[in-house]
């Protein structure tokens, strides 16, 4: 037996670019709703984003909008604009929700649209709360995050490079769109969500200590390297080369590691002369230099194959470093159902991941559409538009059919 | 007029420690939903986790915790299993949700609840799809991340200070909670759901187009330090000792980037000598280091504020790189609604952030419960357990009243 899909009968107009607004659409498209990309005629800013395949093709718009039906109007066009709001009125019981992370036009703004769907659920993603704009690498600048990262020693910042701040946006805007529209089903009421990037970062360093600590100690913590703050975790290099992230996350985890180097008595007697307890999250972390120079030669002395034999015996949590190209090479991928191989327009054979919230009901990645390539059969669906009238729009430039 | 909280009515049961499953929660539970968060009598493994509050109180746990109530059991012991158990049952109609990341115990999985309650909405975190453990920073080293990240040159991995594979884990567990909930109300069906730490790498590596990127090319994308992958975005020292974060990600920005420092005709001028076309992406990128080289002067020459008021006439992206002791001490943080001041017992008055959902009907951020603090509470609302009942249990040690 087939269940539905989770968002069956959900209908999201997404008008997005970059990362957050359409990593939150496909979030929503991959559990089954239909999510429908509206763009101006030519595409967005992020049409051509890289990384690219050979051919050109943006992998990473391609990436982000898979699942979706894809439309172009001319937004400078009044008949394009009065064409999205349209969309917006007739997109059915469970639509009328508006995801977008365009700012300044008013007529994508909630009051308009609320004004011809007074149930409309509007989400906009946008830099600040009071609407300048910011992107993932300004924002994370301004948290702290970058002057903590990197090697021990190194002055200066160290942006990351998965933009984790819009990554946890897209999500954020998934989770107030399911949310609204619950509230919705009970109570008839639309919303207006407003979603900052900078709020998502505030709100995750909050949530994990970052800004309480700082504000109740005054201190910054230190740049750690690899180090795990407040615990034992580190990377180690190996006799073959590798470099492997070995984490000692509880009392348990530092006694099988102990037990597996064969230094259970070494840390036994050196917690007695330093008066400390291992076992403990505050002394592995203050302890971490003398710990980490024990254990650097047993890793040292092996390669990755005998290392994994004896570690792996233990509840000791550990992983080699890998690089990207290694690991789209593991046969383990090939093997996990949450990725297939899709034929991508543009790009050809490639392999794509669902979503990762594994269930019955959803199904598997599909291909992102070429650009604009829906917008005829949406425009019939949602507005009853003839193909001849969509040709003629089309001809006037009003949309890309 | 105030409208319900988006969550009004759902009730969540969450076994959990660490960071994915209780963001999952926290994140339901700042949108109004009720989360009872259910530990072992004397707490988690996550109970100490840092950083910490001068009293010893972990700053990690109260901050992903708040808004929710507590209880405590012997899960040991056959009642204190079969008291979670009828929780699961008698949690209502918007209840019957377990949220969890505790593995390996038959009496918490999908099949004992469902036995109870069939309509059972189970959500099951773990390391990887097969079951095995990881953790954010073992994910992470697989990834292929850390032999990207950090400075240009650097040998080695350098690993995330944000855990974010497992923040937006999280976020996924509560999308995961919410489209489930969504199936049930209409179809009456239950869920089960498994969302693997490994998984939400994947996914993400994925539609970011990372995965794709080297599966075609076969190649490693370089370590390329502050610089941003495919366009033009770096960070530049000025004269009094600042650094900042500069995003050109548009043909707009860039143009406003070139006339703010003067260099139209110079760029236009090295746009003929390259054939190249600053306005594109790949241009701006293949030739970041001569453009970035131009560009140092004009900020090494000015200080922060005369380069804030030249910069943000325009259209560049721009941030000061700042540590989190100067974040906090930002008093725009003090006049976000996001953030409010609340007394933590055991920490004291400390900022604490809302839900980055911005929206009516959602409350601002209130404190985490201490350990246990409503486990009578809970078991006589949800069981009709009266309060001379409760007290047996705790005086036998089944539950920590």
């Amino acid at each position: 037996m087939t269940s539905a899909a989770p968002l069956d009968g959900l209908r999201v107009l997404e008008v997005s670019s970059f990362v957050a607004a359409p990593l939150g659409g496909l979030t929503l498209a991959q559990l089954g709703a239909d999510v429908i990309r509206i763009d101006p005629i030519g595409g967005s800013a992020d049409l051509g984003r890289w990384p690219l395949a050979p051919s050109g093709t943006s992998l990473f718009w391609t990436g982000l909008n898979k699942g979706k039906r894809s439309v172009t109007l001319d937004f400078r066009h009044a008949e394009g604009r009065q064409l999205l709001a349209g969309l917006v009125a007739g997109s059915g019981t469970g639509g009328g929700i508006v995801l977008t992370n365009a700012v300044g036009q008013d007529w994508l703004g909630y009051e308009a649209l609320a004004a011809i769907r007074p149930d409309v659920i509007h989400l906009q993603i946008q830099g600040h709360r009071d609407g300048r704009p910011a992107v993932d690498y300004t924002v994370n600048a301004a948290t702290g995050f970058p002057m903590v990262t990197g090697p021990e020693g190194y002055e200066g910042p160290v942006n990351h490079v998965l933009p984790a701040w819009d990554v946890a946006c897209g999500l954020y805007a998934a989770i107030g769109v399911l949310s609204a529209e619950r509230r919705r089903q009970r109570t008839g009421e639309g919303s207006r969500l407003t979603l900052a990037l900078d709020d998502v970062a505030l709100s995750l360093a909050g949530h994990l200590g970052f800004l309480a600590e700082a504000q109740l100690s005054q201190v910054d913590r230190p740049r750690i390297g690899n180090h795990l703050y407040g615990g034992f975790a580190r990377d180690f290099a190996t006799a073959d080369g590798q470099r492997v992230m070995v984490v000692a996350l509880t009392r348990r985890h530092f006694a099988d590691l102990a037990r597996a180097t064969g230094l259970t008595g070494t840390f036994t007697e050196l917690e007695r002369l330093l008066g400390a307890d291992f076992g403990t999250d505050g002394d592995r972390y203050e302890h971490r230099e003398v710990i980490a120079s024990l254990l650097t030669p047993w890793f040292a002395s092996r390669g990755l194959a005998d290392l994994a034999g004896e570690l792996d015996a233990t509840s000791v949590l550990w992983s080699r470093y890998r690089r990207f190209t290694e690991l789209v090479a593991d046969p383990a991928l090939a093997d996990n159902p949450l990725l297939r191989e899709i034929d991508q327009p543009g790009v050809g054979r490639v392999l794509a991941p669902g979503s990762p919230l594994a269930q019955d009901g959803t199904g598997e990645a599909t291909a992102a559409p070429v650009l604009g390539a829906d917008t005829a059969d949406v425009l019939a669906e949602l507005l009853g538009l003839p193909a001849e009238a969509a040709r003629a729009l089309a001809e006037r430039g009003v949309a890309g059919c």
